[in-house]
């Protein structure tokens, strides 16, 4: 009977002969590396202020919502968040799901269906990728960042409706979508526009509004966006942001939020409590965006090959996935953490250290991590 | 613009119609009624060991875990809590996931794929339905609780891999799926079994070690177990139970593992410090049993229409959409609050009271529960 398994033996060595092997690391809660590649990009996840709220929201609330939101899930720390995200992103309505992967899952699948026409970028977050699949619609995926063939799948869709889905950052390379283009374009073509800000919140915009804002966006009645809370905002969750009529229709017929528990108080409590920080200290969104640019300029001038950040991530290409697990391994044998992103991670298998830019990073901290990152890169 | 979305506004009118409208409830901390709607079957979730031990994982490690599992979001605490769950449960080893539904998702997905077919029981849970549909497996679905006919499917496939996909407890009903025929069906079958025990964990076997346990499943090297953190352990969060390569495989292949922030120390916390108190307090388990048998016998002689339970959750019959609404608003309004489940939420069409009993509910909570239950009920 063990035999029903063998197979997973094989398909893992052949992608420990391809590099691709992947291992969990835990970390201790005291670790002294540099951390440059996770995304708590304001440095809001060990606020003071953050983490007591969601420590005190546990104690008076409890450590889990104990059902799904249309049971006993939503509590006021729910609706209070759903009420503040809204306003702060300038939209009618907001829903929180239990992380970004369900608000893209419930966003794509349920504001989809078989009588519409889904047209995404090619590289778009797995969860909305995973969304489409699941969507029953017809999938068009056209190039990375190519409005004009964006707007020839559009128009010549079979279907009344249709949606294009984008990330607004890439999560891979961190370059923009042209979104203000792309809604111009659905408009045109009478179709909606789904963005995925989980890089944009707290970074982009005025104040950390997100791109959709930035891009002259912000309430439109014909755009829905997504969000997590586990990036800029330092906790755990995501929503879906929109006009009020969208919200609605999620509540009763998203399956990622119908049949999930709530997202846990603690991690409410902690998203509301960073978009108050981040409402008292908007200089957070303009800090990390500027330590992401200095890190790619001085990793340029280093010669490598570097992105032109639109928000925190900065991609460093490498010559292949070994190469570049031993270049991050090298990193952080140094004290310095980076992401490293190998094949099925990025959308077109180039293989790159990824790094996060975040707003308490000091010019030390940059300094060294550039010293640390170019001694290690490969030759 | 507006009109992208005017198809909305048909689509809710038709639910209206239909008796199927839902709408969020939010809960304050300290409502004071009495909750047979919640999956916190321990009653954990307000635990102060439980809600200490989460807000002291949040002052020390921060509110969220900052990035994927395989980047910076794999804490110690994820490791030990990986590390109890299997010790617990008898298996090699575990893998926590953000959700329930993640969990479920990524053991679908990634055990499967397009050279497998999958033969599951028709009253699955969602997420495990979105999992076979995001499978590219080739999929089977029989008849509830019928092992003849998944024999039949398993036999005839086409494939050389299969799974067999079911719940433990179904969500629904509370009704118990033949775990050890359904195991000796897929031997005979060369099939794997997977077995998601969201409602089994902490109520059924030996101290709560589950519905897999219990039927003598316990570490087989064939067999697969998805568990929700969200119920019994009163926290949020899944985990997926297994042989070690099945674990490995997941940690590199499950999309929704690698696509998504790792779950937030809060949760991992409350979790491991729930299960503690469950191996401490082994009769919270054998407790919840006897609330769900009490409440179902005795709503069962006021002449209602319930459910044999098999766990915590009990299930009450209700004459169509409406009438469970108004039988449920009507319990809230005397006190009572009991979860009312309509279509698409139920495998049926079938409308149902859904009653959950609790380790923590007293004789007196039980009387007032069965007198407010019948009172309200449809004539
Ligand atoms: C672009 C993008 N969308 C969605 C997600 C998923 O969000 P979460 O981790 O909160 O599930 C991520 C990262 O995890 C992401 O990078
Ligand atoms: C049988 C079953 N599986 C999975 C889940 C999903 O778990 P979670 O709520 O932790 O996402 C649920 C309920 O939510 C469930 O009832």
């Amino acid at each position: 009977m063990e035999q029903v398994f063998d197979w997973l033996d094989a398909h893992a060595d052949d992608r420990r002969r391809a590099g691709l092997s992947r291992q969990l690391r835990p970390r201790g809660y005291d670790s002294d590396l540099l951390d440059l590649a996770g995304n708590d990009y304001l440095g809001l996840a060990r606020d003071k202020r953050v983490a007591g709220a969601a420590a005190a929201a546990t104690l008076r609330w409890g450590a889990g919502a104990t059902g799904s939101r249309l049971v006993t899930g939503t509590t006021e720390l729910h609706s209070e968040l759903e009420f503040e995200l809204a306003r702060f992103c300038g939209t009618q309505s907001a829903l929180v799901f239990s992380s970004g992967f369900a608000a893209n899952l419930g966003a794509v699948t349920a504001l989809s269906g078989k009588n519409c026409s889904i047209v995404t970028d090619s590289a778009i977050h797995a969860s909305l990728i995973d969304g489409c699949r699941l969507s029953r619609a017809e999938v068009a995926v056209v190039g990375h960042s190519d409005p004009a063939a964006a707007g020839r799948a559009l128009s010549t869709r079979r279907t009344e409706r249709a949606i294009y889905v984008t990330d607004s950052v890439f999560s891979v390379d961190g370059d923009l979508a042209p979104l203000a283009e792309l809604a111009q374009l659905c408009r045109e073509n009478k179709a909606a526009l789904i963005v995925d800000d989980a890089h944009g919140l707290g970074v982009l915009g005025e104040g950390g509004r997100g791109a959709v804002p930035a891009a002259g966006l912000a309430g439109a009645p014909d755009v829905v966006t997504t969000v997590t809370l586990s990036k800029a905002l330092g906790a755990q969750g995501g929503a879906v942001l929109g006009p009020r009529r969208v919200i609605k229709h999620l509540v009763e017929n998203a399956r990622s939020f119908i049949f999930d528990t709530g997202l846990a108080p603690s991690s409410v409590a902690a998203a509301l409590s960073a978009l108050n920080v981040l409402k008292e200290e908007p200089d957070r969104a303009t800090r990390v965006l500027e330590v992401a640019q200095t890190l790619a300029e001085r990793l340029k001038a280093a010669g490598l090959s570097v992105s032109d950040p639109a928000a925190a991530v900065v991609s460093v290409r490498a010559p292949s996935p070994d190469a570049a697990l031993a270049w991050s391994n090298d990193c952080r044998a140094a004290g310095v953490w980076v992401g490293c992103f190998r094949p099925p991670s990025v959308p077109d298998s180039i293989s790159r250290l990824r790094l996060t830019a975040r707003a308490d990073l000091t010019e030390g901290d940059i300094d060294r991590a550039v010293d640390v990152i170019t001694r290690c890169a490969p030759r």
